[in-house]
This record gives structure tokens, C-alpha cells and sequence, in this order.
């Protein structure tokens, strides 16, 4: 999994309709757990706030570990991260 | 999942069988959320046009999200990004 | 997926049983698709010759895609790209 | 698999309900083994200590190869490595 | 897949359980085909020696693809390249 910080979401009007309902966060990794590109976007299932430090899990355990099997995301935000500031910086 | 801007397409005649109907678009990655390399073909679901920022899932998501199970495919368009043009950018 | 241009292939005499019979093509990546490393090992399913532009295949969708379900494959060639070359330039 | 070192562990109290009793590991990877980014967040499974060189299995490996299938994490420690000092070495 | 050479191999004796009787064998990746990082651990099932150039399935494949389906590997070697040499060089 990945750390990262919530920095905003994207709103998508015309999407897969299996999408319906779910919240698109921006979310910059920490430095030292990205490659290059830092900021994925990941499906909020936790109610997560912008500016909070969250854990995401990618892949196919987005989809099954969130009980979202048949829906097309590969990343989700599974926890709020109690002291995230730490491992954010470089 | 990732964010883009479809650039373009790619024709290939000569393909996978399941593959017949769909298309292949060409999409330029957010430079935040590329790796390096910044381009990759993702199939089309939603009706992206060229210059539209897209959202793309990428491995199983493409195919199991999409009702394409049992289709070579590891990336799809599953939504057009209302506000795509700020993630976009540096 | 990943465009790409057939280089070469690679012969493998002592291998996984499940592999015999397929072909282990050397393609290398569009500049724009790869991540620093620019070459990987894709089997053959489309009959793509040496100097082609081919489409690949990733991750599960490689054995799930082209019915190799318990093949150890990783990546495979499911179509040949008409206009390739003009995706390979930086 | 990847070679790492413990080098700490996080805390998230708000969390996915399936990741209740787990242990948020953070490994720090051997630098010939990470692309850039050399940190992740792995389950533990094994007992591993801080300071620690260990295993990780990444990917639905993580899940399904440690009988957590439907829990969304993407990477586990699955061993302690008796001689990874060596291979932590640039 | 990916072409590697064989340069080591790594102990582990507090592992899972359902690696037992694997080998974890330490695979230099070809320059051209890494992306920063050049080591990764695969589980031999070929019986490549140190210095021998292999094939490596990674992710769901090595699992699935070399009937351990449960078992928590992502990157198997499951070839012996014959003229591996010539891939291996920049």
C-alpha cells in the first residue's frame, strides 16, 4: 500500500455508470513511495478530507478488498493514516 | 486511476479477435501521475473525443469493470473529467 | 496497452511445459510508453514479424485475454498497429 | 518479491473494516530492487521486528496467497531474510 | 515477461508456510528492460543455476501460470534463455 495526502477531487458528469455514487480524490504519495508521477487518483470508501494522509491500496485489491468487484478502479483509499505528516516528507 | 488527454487513436487490422469493435485511444498522462513514459492505449467506452480529459483504469479493472472479462485489454476510458485541464498541468 | 516494435525473439529450450509452442518476441517500447526500461518479452498470438508495430497486452489480460488462463505469461501481442511508426517518436 | 528493510510502522485508526488486527508495516526496499520511489506499506504476517530484512509479495499475491482475498491490501511481508544486509547495498 | 540473469539466491527461515521448498533466486533484470530498479526475487521452477540467463513471469502469472495459485509470489522464472547474453547488454 501507499501513503499519500488528499489534495482534491476530479468530477466526472459522463462516466461507467457502475461509477455512480463513488468520489474521485486527488491524491499526492508521499516522495518516497512514488516513482516519478506522484499523484494517482483513488475511489474514497472512508470519508476522507482534503489535506488528510490516507492509505491506498492498488490493483485488483481496490476492486475486491472494497466489495466493488465488477467496477472499474484500481485504486481506493482504505484508512486515514493517524501520523501520515512523517512519512510524507522526503 | 489515472488522468489524461486523449491525443489520438491507432487503427490495427490485424488483431485479436475479441478485440473487433473497440477503440484504441491514445492518451497523454497528467505529467503528476506518469512515470516517465506518458502516453498509454486505453479502449474507449464513453465516447471520448480527441482533447478530452479522460479517466483511465488500468490491469483488471480495464477488463473485469468493463464486462470485457475475457478480452486483452489493460487500460479503459471509464470517465470524462469535467475539470481534467488543472490536473493536467506541472 | 503499450505500442510498441517487434526487435527480435528469444529461444528457450528448458522452460515451463505450459510455455511450449508459444513465441517469445524481444519488443521494444515507444518512447512515450516506457518507463525507462524500453524492451520487454511478449508472447505471440497475432503472427507479428520482426520490424512490426504491435499492441500489447499486460498483466492478467495477457492469459486471460488470449485463453491461457494457466500459462505464466505476463504480456502479449494481441493485434499489429496500421500506423505505428509515428507513435514510436518521441 | 522485494527485499526491504522495517523501518517503521503506521497507524490508522479510521479504517476499512476488513483491515481491523493488521499490522501496517513501512519497508524501506533495497535500492537495486526500487524504481525511484523505495518505500511501501506492507501487512505483516510474519512477526517482523524494525530493523528487520524481509520478503514482500506484491500485488494479488498479497491477498490471496495469505488467505486475506476480499481485504484490500496490495503488498505482505511473507518472510524474514536471514542474509538481507547484502542485498540492501547499492 | 522479462529477461534477467541469475546472480544469487536468498534464505529465509522464517517464511509462510506455503513458501516451504521454494528457492528464492535473485535475478539482475537486463538494463533494457528495468526501470530503475534491476533486482527482483523469483521463485525458481526451472532449475536455473547463478549465472544462467532466465525468463520471468511477474504478478498474477507466476502464481496461476505455475499451479501454486495460493502461494504468495509475484515473479517466477520459467525459462532458461538460450542466447540470453546478447539482451542482457545495453
Amino acid at each position: 500500500m501507499l501513503i499519500g495526502k488528499v489534495v482534491g477531487s476530479v468530477v466526472s458528469t459522463r462516466k461507467s455508470e457502475k461509477l455512480i455514487g463513488n468520489k474521485f480524490m486527488v491524491v499526492e504519495l508521499a516522495e518516497k513511495m512514488s516513482n516519478g508521477g506522484n499523484q494517482m487518483i483513488a475511489i474514497d470508501n472512508i470519508g476522507a478530507g482534503i489535506g488528510e494522509f490516507v492509505l491506498i491500496a492498488t490493483g485488483s485489491a481496490a476492486r475486491i478488498g472494497c466489495d466493488m468487484e465488477k467496477v472499474p478502479i484500481d485504486a481506493a483509499i482504505v484508512g486515514i493514516i493517524d501520523d501520515g505528516r512523517q512519512w510524507m516528507q522526503k
